[in-house]
């Protein structure tokens, strides 16, 4: 067999032995012990939010995105105006969404690498009453950005807005309270810190909520009333589930479970992002954002100005010894990206920093 | 680990060992290692049409009803009328997206366990010139009936009308010849009859076709054209791949080649059919279908009237010996479904007969 090479990225990333072994069986999509599955896996994440027996969750086929568009189509009337706050290439993804879908959107932009301006959100907010709906972007994966879900739900609150939430990269590291934050609903997959496979996504909402979006949707495969209002009724997935994708997801929720939940592995990802950072610095790097805007989950380094780095050279390098990373996403600055999240810790960073030194000492590279 | 049952289903069905182990190994969905899994499986799909370099293959995440959701909307425009032939809940099923995004759509519907008469479609086809598109399901699935794809293809090019076929259930075990049948697209499944895991369905059609669907997606995740053109450019899926699920599909399509591709696969399922048919026969078990109409991928067959049949208890009977069949989905008759589909051969077949024998005998069930 193929030798695994350690992923750096943000999902899909490096899962456990355990969770990828569980997919040797191969399970009927209509027996009852896969409706188990699925239901374990429903109420596992409605749990992790705080959602109390008025929440549900509902699993779609296909990867985050299609988690995201199913939110959007099915939570926000297409003529009730949305404000989209974007800083990255997942809040402009939304906008997209939005546009396909003929759903009356705005856009509320700022640079990448700042925090939101609260203030002029609220003016925003304030000086246009119509807006009825307001998309957010958890942690921005293109830089790595934690944006401020507290106030921004704070301010949903005081003008009775809807907040429908990507938290795709945070989900199950960075608490999202239900009995705090008012969201409408959010959206997140299975690839990312419960760290499964890719392959489904879910949204969370309340069940009240959900039974009002019924007739919402644009489109069959996405239609999440149907979808869950089948699964209510059967157990069943309205279409072909993803089973070996659905049990990975079980076993990986089981293990983020048995190892102290949504505390232990944003304490986990945390010490990642720590020894990421400090190793980094002391070969010279510069990472893009300030320190209280940093997630645990990615980081973006500004890639070094000689002509002597080059990032093809650097990812094929690392990768030779074992060691996976992502490009960068940002529109301007030339970067790269380190993942904080998966089956990595401490030790296995302070290996691939010491990896990148080789690299830098070899090729001769000034990095400040 | 939990023991495998055997799956007598139409898709999850058993895979081989080789295929799951396959998933043992986390890519990174930006790898070129990973494009590469991605480009091979394009290829060898394009191959089993017969598909030249005038095809291409744009695979979609999620499950088959999404690479038939995604047909539609990008190969139909909206105000192009369709007409979809419907014997079964798979022919319904087009309806139902047809309706969702508003495609101009009319029937033509026939009993489920006959035959489609030719010379009534083609009335229909000389008398309503506006119809410009054909929905044709290539397998219907809910009985298992086999429909005249040659036939239809012919009325197609001689009234000129689009021909979009749902080859779930026939891809790699059913030829559809590119050079003889003259569809405008197909989509298909990766855990059908190439016997791969659930997670991935892809739609095929001249590249030409694909570059002229640009714009018709009202659906961002579901935009063919998006997903084909960004993938051309860089080798990578847009959104999150399954990477799990495409690289058991490489695996179980190089499974398939060397088995002997198509004429193999049909010749298996074919025996699988004829022992299936044999044994059942033999216990007084009817099928719905005539021989004729009878596809080689699940069949159905008549439940006892006998009041001492209860199909629960018969499932579990099944199930607690390792195999797991399927419920009927007809719409008036007591049925149920055994798959010839998977991993698995006349031996098994005739094992799993002998089980049904047992229950048949156990219970005093009178079959006539």
């Amino acid at each position: 067999m193929k030798k695994e090479p350690l992923l750096f990225t943000p999902g899909p990333l490096t899962t456990s032995k355990r969770t990828k072994k569980s997919m040797l069986i191969d399970y009927g999509s209509w027996d009852e012990d896969f409706n188990e599955i699925t239901n374990k896996i429903r109420s596992k994440l409605v749990k992790i939010v705080n959602g109390n027996n008025t929440y549900t969750c509902t699993p779609i086929q296909g990867s985050g995105s299609f988690g995201v568009e199913a939110m959007f189509i099915n939570f926000v009337k297409k003529n009730e105006k949305i404000l989209i706050l974007i800083n990255g290439a997942y809040g402009e993804r939304i906008k997209k969404i939005c546009n396909y879908h003929k759903i009356k959107n705005v856009s509320f932009k700022w640079k990448e690498d700042e925090p939101l301006n609260l203030t002029i959100l609220e003016k925003r907010l304030k000086t246009d009453p119509s807006i009825k709906n307001l998309a957010f972007v958890h942690c921005e994966t293109s830089t790595g950005i934690l944006n401020p879900i507290n106030e921004v739900s704070k301010l949903c609150k005081k003008y009775k807005i809807n907040l429908l939430i990507d938290a795709m990269s945070t989900f199950g590291a960075i608490q999202i309270d239900a009995k705090k934050i008012k969201f409408k609903a959010l959206a997140a997959s299975s690839n990312k810190c419960i760290e499964g496979v890719p392959g489904m996504a879910f949204v969370i909402s309340k069940i009240s909520d959900l039974k009002g979006s019924r007739g919402n949707s644009d489109n069959l495969c996405m239609d999440l009333y149907d979808q869950w209002d089948y699964m209510q009724r059967t157990g069943r997935w309205r279409y072909t589930p993803p089973t070996h994708v659905a049990v990975a997801f079980l076993e990986a929720l089981n293990q983020f479970e048995k190892e102290g939940g949504l505390i232990s592995r944003n304490k986990k990802y945390s010490n990642n992002l720590d020894a990421l950072l400090t190793g980094m610095k002391s070969l010279g790097f510069k990472s893009l954002l300030a320190k209280k805007d940093q997630s645990p989950i990615i980081v973006t380094f500004i890639a070094p100005e000689s002509k002597k780095f080059n990032f093809k050279n650097f990812y094929q390098f690392l990768k030779n010894r074992g060691y996976i990373i992502y490009p960068g996403k940002m529109s301007k600055i030339d970067s790269f990206r380190i993942g904080c999240i998966g089956q990595i810790n401490p030790n296995i960073i302070r290996k691939l920093v010491k990896v990148i030194e080789i690299f830098i000492v070899k090729n001769k590279i000034n990095i400040n």
